[in-house]
């Protein structure tokens, strides 16, 4: 997947490579998850309109051609074209632009040149030295956490294709949020869960998130956390602070023998796609950090005929997919953007005393990486499954004309 | 790069890699090689009109906001976004799309499914075996010359930044059609060239071309043989034939000491890029085939102070540029669209007579490949440019703060 | 970087990309990476003896060629070639072979075929579905601890031309042995340094470590830790049990301004590749997990002229290097081999009581990670470095001949 | 397939990645491909004796233990291990060494530092610039025609899968020595082939040109040629000059529907690939450079149920294979080390008369470049036919447990 585009640029160009042909895709699925992923989607999200509409441009072909060309209009001036809203992935790029409605920019003023000023936690410092000056300063450029809307496209496309192949079923849930932490896991309530997982089962996973994030807008399984986890984003925002958080991520009837050793091992690819994330600061693969603490009599999974019993190893042994859940949780920093007073410096290191002006902050971003987190599984994932598919070459697929 | 788009779909959609940030980049400078590339720019050409225009929606950025989104509105529905005119790059990745006009597409009929017929020359039997009946039938899909968009978007950001930092300049000659050969080559042209190429020179060449391209729609050193080509594809048009072709392709003023040996040499990228352009079926780098016949006291040449004296190495040794002119050129097949009946298939091999309808089919698609080689040229060696780079790390470039 | 070869294969085969031409390299400094990294080396790693003497068959010159060939002979039957003892990198790849003293493998008998049984924990079940049956059944075959030695010998090098480019030094620390946790760690004690670390300090946190690993075996900051974590391994290993364990890894002076946001981010690279190590579970950058309780007040880093006062961010803001220490902590789950019975199965899904013969099992893998760690974090830093050198090409690196 | 290893190094070493498991390889296999390459194996190659033993150190498996590592046995110092035989392919990289003999390098001492002198036609003067300096003099260093044993192995990997899989066979045959032209071509000979060659038709066509490669040294399907050229070859080396050729390689029975259009199409890889092989200055797929001059009439190649009854396109449209023979032409430059006096530099360009001593070089370096071609383009059909399976991935690859 390529990615392009800024924050308050025109828009974010995405291109998804690789997809096998005859996919069936629909405009509307990619919507859906842009629309989890959109900051105004939940009341603790930050308050920005946008409307995040994607319109797709390439890859996609059905031979009715007015049902493939019914997308939203493109217009360029004088010209205008028709994007798709559905058909089968034709094995091509498929290309996809979400543009903004770019607002003032008046406000970025104090942010230019080599006496504007850097704000704590945020890339401005490196970007703008990285580039001999020429970043883009507007709301992080290129660093900002729209750039995900290319990861939620990419994801997308992704979750359709494992699902229809493998029948996976990716869930996220927030694990935490500040000192505050669900009581109730997706690592525990899939742990039991061998590599055959029910459609009811996964369906009441989802519909537990859906119900917290339709309530109070953090999607959780816990809801008792849920609530409480609410009231204290509320609090903190009003008190111009943020908030840490954890999410958990899990990929239900993954497909098995996917993944390598070393270098191109799923662990690592995960690791490095999850934790590598805006705002991560650690990334754990099954049971995470707490195996440091064990012996290997309590967290060798067990071995039965249909499967691993446990799932200490989520999912990955030796970077490879054994068909039990996948299971992540990643852990995100509060957000940078803060109301309260801090020490910083110019972008020519002159020392000063910032005070963010107010602005339209999400104050505890992990509340809405979830989708993202999905999105990236589901990527790599998926690119792994096709790997595999190379070592397992079909002579039939190679034959044009039969021999007489 | 990174592109998608087929030949009827909505758009062609280009991302641009890896340019170093602060390149000065406008608008009308990539939209100047779209205007040489583009089919109807030529009377030779197919007379489909296509205004190919290019909006940036990614990458460019300088303080002043409105001159930087002053490029053409794009609009998606209710949205609209101004997108970028003229700024620095950024160092992150450059977007473009081109929108297509599309047509009607009823006239694809009898391209449709198992049964529909295969043009011969074409790729419509091999993408459909290849992609399970899933490609995009109309008008060769994403194998459609029209995708040689990105190329040349990709190749005026190259051309651009090789100009700047080495003052390399590219050109090309049409130098056969069909049986016919300039009797004024490039290669000939640049062969007594040095490292270092005067502008006046290289402006007299750019001159030359352009003359006969305006004149009588084939650019080429050769004004003679350029009448006698236009007459010759006029008269093939009108026979429902179609024309083969060579173009040669020189850089002038590369920088020397770019590329490397074996898998990363710049003769290796090269020969692939420039010969696996659409309906290429040669490649030759300096003298090309001709040195097989000849004996190494011919062949060497001679080194002195100021350069190689003659170029039958075409600027390359072992992968790695000398710093005299690159020089390649490329042979194209005649257009595979003819009017004249064949022997063909369906999708299916029955066999049938095949007769294509009457179309806008452009009679020699080597007459405007010049534009194309020249941007897959420069994109190439501003990629070895930018390797050799990685080996010479200034440690100045990677100071923040200075020590106390 | 490449690697190749099995557990128990003739070889672990290197070859190392992309170092710039013109670093002094010896085989000593290699192959001490390589000795730390040996499973003998430590009381507490497995008792088997691998010399892992190490061959460099390509990549170095210098004038002198005896100099150059003085390393060890290498012989094929009839055949003798001296290898590299010491040389200037060429920029040409390097190539190293480490031989195995492969001892029988007799006892390798029950894990054979498809009634063979598969060890819990270990890949020995997907390798062998992965595969069709044809996966090396020996020691774990290509998914060995052993393949690291392609990490370490790839690290020595960059850690030494990050020590020549940049000053960087690279040091390790244990801070939990099962239940254990070190009271001194690795991040606090780097946590205050900034960009400039004055080699006294960096030699003091070197030969901390150093004095626990040739006292009790255990490199840690904390010696008294080191004393119980010792004594724990012993009394587990004769219990026929193993321990997880958790290792801290720093590089102090790293080149600022290196890496990418998104997709080539450093933050990406670091997370994949140190936790995408054998037996890694979790990998955390800076402050890690903990970040996700705190506040934004309490979390960001204040900045000053001097640098960025604290360290939450562990060197990295929107994965390019600030130039701050980059810290990452890693934790391992206990060793898989374990001599008490467990559940399991043979390849053909069977289900048995599985129990391990007594073998030569390295009862806590964390300890001698820290080598391999470092490696891995050299390496990616090295390649972010590089890469930033093309966003600022020199014009003067690409004159061969001048103008006359 | 990663490479490493100078002219004059202690050995060239090799990793092939990617080869799908299962595959039964023999070490003598890839030695009889060696073997060919081997410049003392013809009288009209350089007399230099060079072994070429390949020892295969990872990669391969099979349950017999002693057989799998009866291969020659490979020494450091003390300690010896035996390499592979014989193995099925784990799917994990191969490796392998081929050790030097270096003998005396006392005649370099003209080449060394500043003011060494620069052979004409060679990379001596690009490469000491582009390393600062630090390239090995040696023989060309890793410029040297020496480097392509990495090709030939990786191409003697690829050839046994192509052949297992899908019954590919590769052939090359010289088709010009300097102003000598063959009058039987491949191009001639496979031209009617369509994409099901009979065993005995590919065995007579090797069997053509292994009867005048055994009988005057020149592979060749032409015997009155081969002996006109031999003769030619050894009046030119006596003259102290040198000469180029042209040499012809065809796959029988490639792989249908493997390649893309644009950036991975199998034309652009395999134009690359042969065309940048050292020396070569031109690279043909198809008729070649011939289809300038044609008429699209003469050139398309009718389409039959069984196949296309013509070859012009050589096997290949829009950079996907058809099933019909794929056919590409080589043309190299004569050997650049020539006897007979020169114009030249030292390295620091100070100008020279140069001459050459006395040596043992190769008059015409393409009669013995078949085999690489052959290997090279095996390489990138495996590739292509492996990129083909990730479009058809089968559900069935990816279940281990099944469900209860």
């Amino acid at each position: 997947m390529a990615g392009a585009g800024e924050s308050h640029g025109p828009a974010i160009v995405t291109i998804v490579f690789g997809c096998p042909p005859g996919l069936w895709l629909e405009r509307a699925a990619i919507q859906a998850q842009l629309d989890r992923r959109r900051p105004g989607s939940t009341r603790h999200g930050t308050p920005r309109r946008e409307a995040d509409r994607v319109a797709l441009l390439a890859g996609l072909y059905q031979d009715d051609h007015a049902a493939l060309t019914a997308g939203p209009p493109v217009s360029l001036e004088e010209q205008t074209a028709g994007s798709y809203e559905a058909g089968y992935t034709t094995g091509e790029p498929i290309a996809a632009v979400v543009l903004s409605t770019a607002g003032k920019s008046d406000h970025y003023d104090p942010f230019r040149g080599e006496s504007g000023v850097v704000r704590p936690g945020h890339t401005d410092l490196v970007k703008h030295h990285q580039s001999g000056g020429h970043a883009d300063i507007r709301g992080g450029g290129r660093s900002s956490y729209r750039a995900t809307i290319s990861d939620v496209i990419g994801g997308a496309v992704a979750r359709l294709y494992l699902a229809q192949a493998f029948g996976t079923v990716l869930v996220s849930s927030v694990s935490q949020v500040g000192p505050l932490r669900a009581a109730r896991t997706l690592a525990e309530a899939v742990g039991k869960l061998g590599p055959h997982v029910a459609p009811e089962q996964s369906a009441a996973l989802l519909a537990a998130v859906e119900a917290t994030w339709q309530g109070v807008g953090i999607p959780t399984l816990d809801a008792e956390f849920a609530a409480a986890a609410a009231d204290l984003i509320k609090r903190t925002r009003v008190e111009g602070d943020s908030l840490g958080a954890a999410v958990e991520v899990v990929a239900l009837n993954p497909p098995a023998l996917a993944g390598d050793p070393l270098y191109h091992s799923l662990k690592l690819r995960l690791m490095g796609s999850l934790g590598g994330l805006h705002a991560a600061q650690a990334c754990e693969i099954g049971d995470g950090a707490a195996v440091a603490e064990r012996r290997g009599s309590d967290n060798n999974d067990p071995i039965r005929g249909t499967g691993y019993t446990t799932n200490s190893h989520g999912g990955l042994l030796g970077g490879i997919t054994t068909g039990n859940p996948l299971v992540a949780r990643v852990s995100f920093k509060p957000t940078s953007s803060i109301v309260r007073p801090q020490l910083s410096v110019r972008k020519n290191l002159d020392e000063i005393d910032f005070e963010l002006g107010k602005g339209r902050h999400d104050p505890c971003v992990g509340v809405r990486a979830g989708v993202t987190l999905e999105a990236r599984m589901a990527i790599e994932v998926m690119n792994a499954a096709l790997m595999h598919a190379a070592r397992h070459p079909n002579p039939d697929d190679y034959r044009l004309f039969s021999a007489e």
